[in-house]
């Protein structure tokens, strides 16, 4: 299954950056959850360009919901959303069909596609297509912030700026969902713009860190083979244009700690069972533990970039240099929080569903 | 699907660290595949512990194919592996049944499992069951090899200390598939060695980072959503026990480089399109570009430490102490090394005959 | 996984009766398959309404593809069809929702959705949702053509009269897909037009059985445990609505058959190994065989019918009558065979990639 | 996924007939199960060879559960049954193995495995593989049973001999279920019996049809549109050897059927909602409506028969003639009886739990 991810509760995803329209078939999901527009919109919003570091495409994404919603509620059956592209400039990209561009899909889509594939603008490997993610993801936040479950994700690091660490989740996480560049430190804010400005006029590009938390998921919910809870997220974050790494908990930072530092001391308080630390982000063998849920995802900088590169041309077989004209971001982390939050709540609803039946986020009449 | 995993080529696993036996179900190899059952024991004698710096248990894994095979060579139905389980020591667990020991999975599987499941030894969340799995991914190596694909992985980190980095693929990997501590710098070895001891004098453990490279592999396999070949090995790696961060390339490096230091600038030579640099991972839009396949697995430090820690009683609803007897590794990291490798064969072969049909990796009559 | 099927070619489906718009999403698809739009229309055609033997709904079905193809020709990436819904009197449905109608899904639906699903002329469980299952289905016949592999479904039985036997299944195969009413003998087609007639006169409707063979697909494709050939074309064909039966070959028929008349004898001939008689209708042990495949769906008689029935009030727990308005077709079993081959056409593209690759069905640049 | 079958619960199942053994691994059953080893024991004994018409091949099914069961509970991690083989005659069919038997699924498996396939008793295609099948159903049946969920299957038709069809399904499953050769009538018994031996005498074989009911399952189960309940249901019983057929409730009989008579009406009794009729087999629109599941398996008489056939010699590539040797079924139908309750147990524990969640069917402590 290529383009569709999940078993109970599943995305489908269709489209591409120059055509008609982007979809995406939310399938699944439980009946009788409120659809909200303008928490859709809002969702959409997190994720468009913004202010001057990012491309001059402007598109306010006036999606459509075509089935799956009756009175302003799930009816259970499969929901499709469409967002019309528009703004597109595919005269930006004639030119290079045949320069493979570094960094990008062109080399590896030419092997798989045989040329028959849609090139401008990126086509289905476009972050563009996340518009649809995020859309069907924020239907799939709504289902769980009923049940109490929030998702939040902040800039961790951008263009070598780090951000302050989560230190009260629930708040933050509330303030960053309402943040259009998700950080928490002011000041490692201004820095970050600064950088990724400076990036831009160098006709350069950054890349950050992203950190997801996820507060109220339940204890009990993944597998200790395969479709452990780590294995799972990842498996759809990887999709995530431009991440290139995701780790758990403390993730690449176990290769420095014993194991006394790493375990997480387990006790007792306020007639509960929690862990002391967080090392291992509330999973353990592949199982939620019932503490906040932690990972963070490597983006990589933006492979279009102005400045001259080496390349081939897939036609002529001759070495050739190209210059990527169009508009572009110089950064593309800040956005992707919000498709990191999409994913993150379309793999929870699947899970939860596995593990507590399909009505478990059924909604009231 | 819970301990199966792939589509066309898959793996199950069952079986408990002291239960009578574990084993691997493969399914959906190719026929014709010669089977040795010297490089299974190879294979299996790189996962097993090594000198003073791992568990005293030591057992031989005398594996059995008891299907799949006739003649030497795979049938093309499923291939069943079963490994008797020896030298179990049960006793050691039984007094801290209740004790959710930290870092572990006890906690979270009392919340799935309700008390039903093996606790002895980890039981089916044991990094014992990895014995069935490195089995199988022997196998899938073989097929790979016979069309000039090849898996090498090295402790690219373990207690502090880095190892160099690969500099001649081919050979290295060749090196390392013959070493029981898949170091390259002989200096760091020595280094890791001793830390591990001295983590073990102080009844503590340490972690590290594995670093797998994949040569031969073709280009053009994968999905730009979903299951790109990121996202699939990751979902598949992350069931290593202790596996707690995977990146592809640069990975979380990529944070602090610019576009024009990411990108890998593309070039023929020599009649073939390569990359010159590889901070990609051979990887671009979830799609294998023709260049080595690159990546790395954060490996926490062993949870099962002597030193007392802090827990809860879950029979008891109590605070209470835990101090881990038995048999422990103060590191995983060097054992699963030859899991990532198994791991990694499985999920290819699954990939390339997706891609290219069930008959591509057949072997010769 | 519910609204999509399919592993490798894979088709979802969205949408209600009286939605605003109905669709497929068709992933997986080699690229380089031309579309034919003129063709999806003749296959469209098919499935409508026809004659006075249909309801009195028209519609069009003025499909869209909004993404996946480019320049005429599949790109390999999700193809999105869309079809709007028009002519919908959902009036006719408002008065009888809380009456569940014999023989629908109604009551099914209420303990599944909670009352929360699309009551509307059926909602998403509507024959109406066909319609984008045969656009799908017709760029894989498309792709099956192209490789010689062709489909054609005859009306074996419609309201008691029996259509004659396949004698040319390729000379047949050929009149069946120009004919609207797809019977193999003129006088069973004037029978059973006047059956129908008749029906729906007097308020009823009649059922009736599909039988679809397909020349030219290769040997050596499917399972022999759980993905059988059998197994996966019923999964799919059940979706089909009022589909209560699939049998292959010779089917129940078998029951009457001893082992000396059941078998197939094995000759060469010119060239070729083939079965002397196909009562195994082409596959052995889940396996095609090389021999046309041949298979019956049974197809009850449409629930819809004007006479008055007994049912329940679900919103007022009583017992109930209903005379169900609206526009419904005395008979569905004529309009089915357009979506039998469709399905047909789906499952077996989806069969062909997973045996021999993705670029299989691959069309020439 | 091949020898794979199950989403939330699966089965997986290896082995060939004339293999050391072959086995089934059960996984995602819910923790706290009681595992009846007597239980299993009768299961096996319900599809053992019977009397003087069956195979000679008799086997005492000497299964051992190595995995997945602790204190005579399922853990709820995979458990994996092993039967050795033992009264094995290879043999037998090593003269022939050039042969292609017709009606088996020789032919077939050349195309799919090019020669490599084990050829001994039908290998993995043989109906011996079923033992392993059984008893995993054995687990899931005692799973359902704790529910009130209750399976039994008749042999509606041998021979040409109809049994009576069911009147007291509650009462007839109990017995049926204690019945070696499972049919309601005596009289009907009597001739099928005396039908299969006088086929045994000419050196043929017989085929039959089964019928199996399922009370007490809940309503609300199945989806409308792939994973309809007839569509997973007929998918894995096509995978019981020598299935050519699958209908539900009325089925093919619908053809016959006016909507007038094939609806079932609807009504309140006894403060439920029944329907009057069960023409539609428990099931509307894909999902169970509360009613008994009811649903008929056509099955072909025994491919192996001790009278000459024609054929091909694959290796010489010359038409020959088989007299096949070895012990073989006069008939399979009273055997696979077995199979059909085990194939549907396993599929229901699958969709109750895809439906109710995974610890639905949880035994208690």
């Amino acid at each position: 299954m290529k383009n569709t991810f999940g078993t109970s509760v599943s995305v489908t995803l269709f489209g591409e950056s120059h055509g008609e329209m982007i979809g995406a078939v939310l399938d699944g999901l439980a009946p009788g959850i409120t659809v909200k527009e303008d928490y859709i919109a809002h969702r959409l919003s997190l994720r468009r360009p913004q202010g001057d570091i990012s491309t001059a495409r402007r598109e306010a994404d006036p999606f459509r919901i075509v089935s799956g919603v009756l009175n302003g509620k799930t009816t259970g059956t499969p929901l499709c959303i469409l967002i019309p592209n528009a703004d597109t400039r595919s005269g930006d990209y004639e030119q290079m069909q045949s320069l493979a561009r570094p960094g990008h899909a062109d080399l590896a889509a030419q092997y798989k596609y045989h040329g028959f594939h849609d090139h401008r603008g990126g086509g289905h490997f476009s972050g563009r297509i996340t518009a649809a993610l995020v859309a069907a993801g924020a239907i799939a936040q709504s289902a769980l912030e009923q049940k109490g479950i929030e998702i939040g994700t902040h800039i961790k690091k951008c263009a070598r700026t780090e951000d302050a660490d989560f230190s009260d989740l629930r708040a933050e996480i509330r303030i960053l969902n309402e943040k259009s560049f998700a950080v928490l430190s002011a000041r490692a804010e201004e820095q970050m713009i600064n950088a990724v400005k400076a990036a831009a006029e160098q006709k350069d590009s950054v890349g950050g860190i992203l950190e997801t938390a996820v507060i109220g998921f339940p204890a009990g919910v993944g597998e200790p083979w395969f479709d452990t809870l780590e294995g799972v997220l990842s498996h759809a974050l990887f999709s995530i244009p431009a991440v290139k790494g995701v780790e758990f908990g403390a993730g690449f930072g176990f290769a420095d700690m014993n194991g006394s530092k790493a375990n997480d001391p387990i006790e007792y308080k306020n007639n509960e069972i929690i862990t002391v630390t967080n090392h291992n982000g509330g999973i353990n063998g592949g199982i939620s533990n019932g503490m906040p849920l932690l990972f963070r995802c490597a983006v990589k900088p933006t492979p279009s970039i102005a400045m001259p590169q080496k390349t081939v041309d897939l036609n002529s077989g001759k070495n050739a240099e190209i210059e990527i004209t169009g508009r572009h971001d110089p950064a593309v982390v800040h956005r992707a929080r919000a498709v990191a939050d999409a994913v993150t709540a379309l793999v929870l609803c699947d899970q939860l569903a596995l593990r507590f039946g399909t009505d478990w986020l059924k909604g009231e009449a």
